[in-house]
């Protein structure tokens, strides 16, 4: 049932103003008509392909077997760039060589990284060519339309993964990083729950009582849902995909901590 | 014929820009990917949920029999507030029991109030619950399946009802409230033709001469289109939705005004 | 196959936030729950026509024969403006009559024309009329149902065009005009390679010869892409769709240069 499958996602940094999105879609459908366009995000801060990575991560999990995801952040846009296809056990990624795909490879154990190089896939353009709709959408409806992977390029093993930054230990500190501020100021860190593990002495049940440092702040123990704590001060808790996250209740935690992406989050 | 029906609105205040709209609708996709997926808006102000009830208010109706809204703006997200299932004449209605769905209370001849305990429409996660992605988005896909609302949980009568506020006498004037300002800075009251008409002596051919005092400027009488009236002045006319509605020709009324959403306005 | 076709894209200055354009995709569902609606852009300055024409330029040709263009951006909204059904070789387009189709009317070669004048395919509603919601939405609705473009009115001749600034020469130079600004800041203007071609002595090899100048700053040559040349100082290229366009690497042209919709550039 070809038509239970054609689900395409969008991730770019392209805005939800100008014509660039409506015009991949357009693309995609006159290929397939029937393929279910899904707007994953298009507010990434312009060319910023970790972010655009971190929000791939979180949410390309939730879609059904079968789904073409299509990224497109790329500050070296035009230029000499290979457009990759990577297919893994359950979906087709579609994405410049940046290291926008780092926590697939990292993620997914079967891995089939290809260069996009069959033409077949292209619109011509007059003009500097714009990759979002002239090679990445047409190679995604195409993929729905039931095209095989191996037809658009041969395998290749050295692509781009970007050095994602595992939390360290600094003395009886494990170190972290705030890795994505969401629209509510809720700063996600890359510690997880493995990684709390880690802390001496924690076990399951002491989990809890971990101290968290921030932007001068101490936070003790981890809530287990928003609506814990006080106001106007910060909390933390695993948020819903296993990472630790502060947040501060109906307020900003970017504000109130005067933190933001890349900056260090301290555990003991 | 199933598919004509499997309609589903969202209406967060998650915004744009992160992965939880994302994740919803590949949640959705997965259990339904017959299912059409609307945007009602995620750009409510952030738990307002008087504004989330208004918009859901303003648009419901206009959607094909057996469409499912779901609506997730809660300050209480991941407390012990109860996750409600309302079924009206021609609707389905997910949302969190604080208020959002009061209007549907108020409007709808025939509503029954459930509250979603039936763990089997839920999906696991880790770490903290996103209940928009683990809890409504499934939920609702599996009524466009065909899931009997009864399967949901059993039926509520203490389901919370927001004060609604009508529009009041006071002396010879009526007193009103703006409910909305929309992104055109239009102000929305909540009064609306039949609150007029107790306006003494008003009749349908007089309901032109009222006079609206806000912010303090004085309006006489009503337009019958935002192309009337002078530029750099507040005109009023009955909007779309059948609410006076306060503007400013090619211009922001709440700029003009200085008014938002909760102010007076007064009618005589 | 009728599916295959029933394609409708949305174009307003509604926004993202509010319930217009939700309201007006139930209405399009409750018609035809079948077809499939992509937005073009609601993020159109309030009431900027030529802005929305252009947009609608841009990306209108990518999509399936049989697509239903709604574009619905009108400073007079609500007076006697008249809408308009629009028939093209391979596209419809709904609109009101003040020009927002102009570039259609200029680029397509066969052109119909009609009022919509048929109140079949509206909606009643109270208070003020909501044209996208209660004209174009239904009216767009039944066209990817099949009725007949004849079916909705007559034929007409005097509908408005917008004055489309071609580039013209003073003296040596060139002289264009930036038609619009992207989020990224990029410059786009009114200028094609067809233009380049006339300027004295320019040929297809020597077209990146040409010497640009835009808010004080002179460019020289034309890049091939965005990822040519240094960052902080501005650069040009012929763009995807074909007009010179002013970019900053990995910046704004648009603040680089404090330019905007409407300013000059001289080409020589």
């Amino acid at each position: 049932m070809p038509s239970a499958i054609s689900v395409i996602t969008l991730l770019t940094d392209f805005g939800a103003r100008d014509y660039f999105v409506a015009s991949m879609k357009g693309v995609i459908l006159n290929i397939n008509p029937q393929a279910r366009i899904v707007d994953l995000s298009h507010q990434v801060a312009p060319q910023q392909v970790e972010e655009a990575a971190y929000l791939l991560k979180s949410s390309y999990r939730y879609f059904p077997d079968g789904a073409v995801h299509v990224a497109v952040v790329d500050p070296g846009v035009g230029s000499a760039r290979r457009p990759l296809l990577v297919t893994t056990s359950r979906y087709f990624f579609l994405a410049p060589d940046n290291g926008l795909l780092s926590y697939i490879y990292q993620e997914e154990l079967s891995v089939e990284v290809r260069q996009i190089e069959n033409k077949q896939y292209r619109l011509d353009s007059e003009g500097a060519t714009f990759d979002g709709r002239d090679l990445f959408a047409p190679a995604a409806a195409w993929l729905t339309r039931g095209q095989a992977p191996g037809s658009y390029g041969r395998l290749i093993r050295d692509y781009v993964k970007l050095p994602i930054q595992e939390p360290a230990w600094e003395g009886k500190a494990l170190v972290g990083r705030i890795v994505y501020v969401d629209h509510f100021g809720n700063l996600i860190s890359n510690v997880t729950p493995l990684h709390l593990k880690e802390v001496q002495g924690v076990t399951k049940k002491s989990i809890s009582e971990v101290t968290i440092r921030a932007g001068g702040a101490a936070i003790e123990g981890l809530k287990t849902s928003y609506s814990e704590g006080a106001k106007d001060a910060p909390h933390a808790l695993i948020n819903s995909n296993g990472h630790v996250e502060i947040f501060v209740k109906d307020g900003s935690a970017a504000e109130w901590l005067k933190l933001g992406r890349g900056e260090r989050i301290d555990i003991s």
